[in-house]
């Protein structure tokens, strides 16, 4: 094919202000960088937007006027490196814009025959193999538990929540509005409890008839001290994410409520890991991949079209507005 | 011996406000009660004043002018339980007074060629093998560790320090005091910082230059919040007290730290990891009694005498004002 001479992108234009808007974005053209000696250009299919991306955009993060980070699966379309050839896909990180060059490295070959390659982004790449470190290796999970998962519509608790269930455990999730916890049933959860709804603490408990002795945590905030009310002595918290206190600045004001989860750590005797990124052992891919495959899990996506949407989109799944699922954007033709 | 027919106790007498002084109990003599059926009748030689008995004391807690619990190392004076016969030594949980009857559930016989019965109540009781679980079984101490341990001059954190040391970690200390940090060092640990300096923080920091691998917290509060700053990626935390919050009552007015706290354990992917009680299995016990025999763990005592200054005792160990080691209250003759 013909090269590009320019490259759409997009920018961070404005720090967030609390919730973040697609207007904190900018598309703009650039343009395309020459290709160097051991480098390749990727022509990007599939843009991920994910909540680890809000982290970068405040104070002391990444500059004003920077491209968005973020995972794609993409095209070779050209290559001086004796790695990859045109016409490969690719997984890795190349950010918001249609075309990138790079050295290739933290680039993965994407096997189409395992799948629809989008799954590269989603159960079966970053967010997937998250699910798969919190409820396996760090949670533990068993057939005898009660789990709970925070953000169960999300592109991870979705994938958590159904890794839960195919080892036999009682599943509830914990998801935005009636209609997005209908959606987490109908993915085989035993129960989705509306945080939304003022009955919601009474709701969980309900779900819960034994306690939870796994929490698989996405949120934190408000949400995380309902849940450690109803956990069980010795319980497992398996946290990934505090994406409902990323619109506050740290020690926000309000009453401190350290001391009582201190407390709580001790009198219950809890075991609380974090952790980041995902486990990308074989054998975690190997589990996930047969789960998949049989069935066990589903993986339901969101598209948006075109890569002057990822904005929105990534507005929409940080404000729960995106549905259940994996977001991705469709950037390419493909 | 002729069985006595008055019994001194300690019974609680305001709740605390605040810190706790000996003037929130009273010492009072009641009748003796009989010994009844399977029942058995002990005096009380030694007395143990312990932090987590601080936690009974609020509202909600146990009921003004009952008596103080705590535990005890006691000769039995009357039996007709066939389990117990005149002139063991026993220890249990019969509280602030000179004479208990019991049905002698939850007592257990001490050996007095382990060493002083004394160590019933420290290093060979409750403390030491609390200090026991929270470093070999829950912190997994090793050898490449840097350990932090918080109360350190306190009959739990002295011995979880020195068992630190015996694994051969580097064990840093906090305590309050330039005395009460020297006395620390002098039971080997590689250093000892003192919280109440204006430079704490950066003492600290100096004292781990390699960072922070395990950090046994007895406190909580303040200090830990200064710990968590040098923790390491994939650092433990064992927690098993949060006294320096025990004057508080749950959610105190102040900036909301729970926010920062979480973030740190997803982004430094902590393991943090609460228990109460101890680990009272043999290979414990036997572990830690090699230690002592080998002098490898000092437990210096801090004596009071007389039951009439369980009071005082309890309130400067909560204040930090009895010294390094455990407090003991000499109640009876031996």
């Amino acid at each position: 094919m013909t090269l590009p001479s320019k490259v759409r992108q997009v920018v961070l234009a404005a720090r967030p202000a609390g919730k973040v808007a697609a207007s904190d974005f900018r598309l703009e053209t650039v343009d395309a960088p020459a290709l160097g000696e051991g480098e390749i250009m990727t022509r990007t299919l599939w843009l991920s937007v994910d909540p680890y991306m809000r982290l970068s955009l405040g104070e002391g993060g990444q500059a004003l006027g920077s491209l968005m980070n973020g995972g794609t699966v993409s095209e070779v379309v050209a290559s001086s490196n004796p790695a990859f050839k045109v016409g490969d896909i690719v997984e890795g990180r190349t950010g918001w814009r249609d075309y990138a060059v790079s050295n290739g490295q933290g680039m993965t070959r994407v096997d189409p025959s395992l799948g629809p390659i989008t799954t590269a982004l989603g159960v079966l790449g970053m967010p997937g193999l998250t699910a798969h470190t919190g409820m396996v290796p760090v949670g533990k999970v068993k057939a005898e538990d009660t789990v709970v998962v925070s953000s169960a519509g999300g592109a991870v608790g979705s994938i958590a929540g159904q890794i839960g269930k195919a080892v036999g455990a009682r599943v509830v999730g914990i998801a935005g509005g009636a209609k997005k916890c209908a959606e987490v049933e109908a993915l085989g959860f035993d129960a989705c409890v509306d945080y939304q709804a003022a009955d919601f603490a009474a709701k969980l408990k309900a779900a819960c008839p034994n306690g939870v002795d796994l929490y698989f945590d996405n949120v934190g905030a408000a949400v995380s001290q309902v849940v450690f009310q109803q956990l069980n002595l010795e319980a497992r918290v398996s946290v990934c994410g505090f994406i409902g206190w990323s619109d506050l600045s740290d020690a926000a004001p309000g009453p401190n409520q350290l001391p009582a989860l201190y407390k709580t750590i001790v009198m219950k005797r809890l075991r609380i890991t974090g952790f980041t990124g995902a486990n990308k052992a074989a054998d975690a891919m190997q589990q996930l991949a047969g789960w998949v495959k049989d069935g066990k899990i589903a993986h339901p996506e969101r598209v948006y079209e075109g890569l002057d949407q990822a904005p929105q989109a990534f507005a929409d799944m940080l404000g729960g507005r995106a549905g259940t699922g994996k977001v991705v954007i469709r950037v390419g033709p493909a």
